[in-house]
């Protein structure tokens, strides 16, 4: 009998997902990618949902209960942003224990509930359950200005770009979770980011399992391979001035930047920089014809990494 | 420091709620009802979410996965049949620790799925993330055909009908909590009876936490009281059979059934049989001024109960 400890959650994904059907009829993006897509009416409506639990996620004590709160929301509207699409609505659901202090639930929907109205949307129902621990799920809904943007449209030569800078989040939670102090930062909002992208993308992603993990996964929804420069791999200054000449490869690996991965098409790239995202921008390599993904040093020398990035079960 | 043990999930959520503002705008019905209603397009959008958690719901070997999938289906689906809706997508948030058998959560998945299927709606999306257990979250997102029935629109007068019969699940959870054999019941699909209830109904909740609980939950909404005839309470033979003369309390206030509970203004009732609900529907009682739930036998005497239902946290 196999068990997910074995199996893995990006293998076991990868073999559910086909069977869950394409898009077809109402829905215009089915499971698979950062957030499912279906057509209620004339416009598309984004769906997306995203846990954050107690002894996996976070630990007590690691975020006060409203930071919880508003990262619980950031998680969801992150996969919002790599879609090009905005927040509108939100369902809250919560399993906590009996012992839980009231003020500090009050607290986890207060952050979800403003971090929301922050970004244009509305927590407008939810469920509380009892469990044996704190475990908050949002279900996001959301809606598209322009295009929206799946993993699956990246083609041999479209220019990789990355939002923001990589590995401080993944250093607070690799501290916190062996009992050392750490502040784990804020989700950075990518949504204006990501809707200023989407027009001219031909494939987005968030960054939340490791940048060269959620590349695999762009890469093998186009049917591409990719080559990035570890170089170029914007690390954060924490994490560059923690880990030194080791930065590189623990940002381009650790996971929990809820940054945004983009193709662009080359002819487009000059443009991005006249696009006001909100937050730097950096090229951090392309897309070729295979499907390897080829990591290579500033002289173009293979660089081999033990790991590309999380699974919640391996 | 009050904690949810103290506080009660109902007391809880009836001091949140009103906190989550009010329905305007796109936001046809905010938090507080059986599922939120939005407005994407034209037409109206029914959100509901709930979760099954392992220890709490259910425990292994209570039932198969895959009814355990479908029954996560069906809760919610109860929930949409209650203000009038039709399922259409589905999101499935799963926390599982390492140790789960792969074949089970594939189970789970395809009792969602085709669950799903059988009524029309499709599963779209999902999460799977690590926890301590089996937890099966899922969010639902439906159409109404016709009008949109709350848990406030009840007024003095209206008559109180529920579908079906009670009693049989909460036997068998009852049962299969102390270690005793029994067989969960399905969750009935009330879809169809919902649908066709909500144009001449003033009010409907389904009964998932006990008759009287929800009755109150739908007094309170509407600003009323009621008088319930508890002989008139439609019990399940194996309730019966089980309980004999304790069975119409245990009935009315044991949960899991998954009926409608509906409020008819009296003109309306007579024209219930012609509806085709595929179920049976019973008169219990009515509305009335005030704000007292008044049980009485058939004698009109006032019966009383130690509880009126079931809470999470008390």
């Amino acid at each position: 009998m196999r068990r997910l400890r074995e199996v893995g959650e990006h293998p076991w994904l990868a073999r559910l997902v086909p069977r869950l059907g394409v898009a077809r009829g109402r829905v215009i993006v089915a499971a698979g990618d950062d957030a499912a897509a279906v057509r209620p009416g004339r416009r598309p409506l984004l769906l997306t949902v995203d846990a954050l639990v107690e002894g996996t996620h976070f630990r007590r004590g690691w975020l006060p209960p409203i930071a919880l709160g508003r990262r619980a929301f950031a998680v969801n509207a992150s996969d919002l942003a790599a879609m090009g699409g905005v927040p509108r609505w939100v369902l809250l659901a919560v399993e906590a224990p009996p012992r839980t202090p009231v003020a500090e639930l009050d607290a986890v929907v207060r952050g979800v509930a403003t971090a929301a109205r922050g970004a244009g949307a509305r927590l407008v129902g939810g469920n509380l359950t009892r469990g044996p621990h704190l475990s908050v799920t949002v279900t996001l809904l959301g809606e598209a200005a322009g295009p929206i943007v799946t993993r699956a449209g990246g083609r041999p030569g479209d220019m990789l770009f990355v939002t923001g800078a990589l590995g401080a989040s993944g250093l607070a939670v690799q501290r916190l979770s062996v009992g050392r102090r750490a502040r784990l930062p804020e989700v950075p909002s990518r949504l204006r980011a990501g809707s200023r992208l989407a027009p001219i993308a031909h494939a987005m992603i968030d960054v939340s399992d490791g940048l060269l993990q959620d590349l695999e996964h762009l890469c093998r929804a186009s049917g591409v391979g990719a080559e990035v420069e570890l170089a170029r791999v914007p690390v954060a200054a924490a994490c560059r001035a923690a880990l030194a000449e080791r930065a590189p490869a623990f940002a381009a690996t650790a996971g929990e930047d809820y940054e945004l991965l983009v193709a662009v098409p080359a002819r487009r790239a000059a443009g991005l920089a006249g696009r006001s995202l909100g937050c730097r921008i950096t090229r951090i390599g392309r897309l070729v014809t295979g499907r390897a993904i080829r990591l290579v040093d500033a002289r173009g020398r293979r660089v081999r990494l033990g790991r590309h990035g999380y699974d919640h079960y391996r």
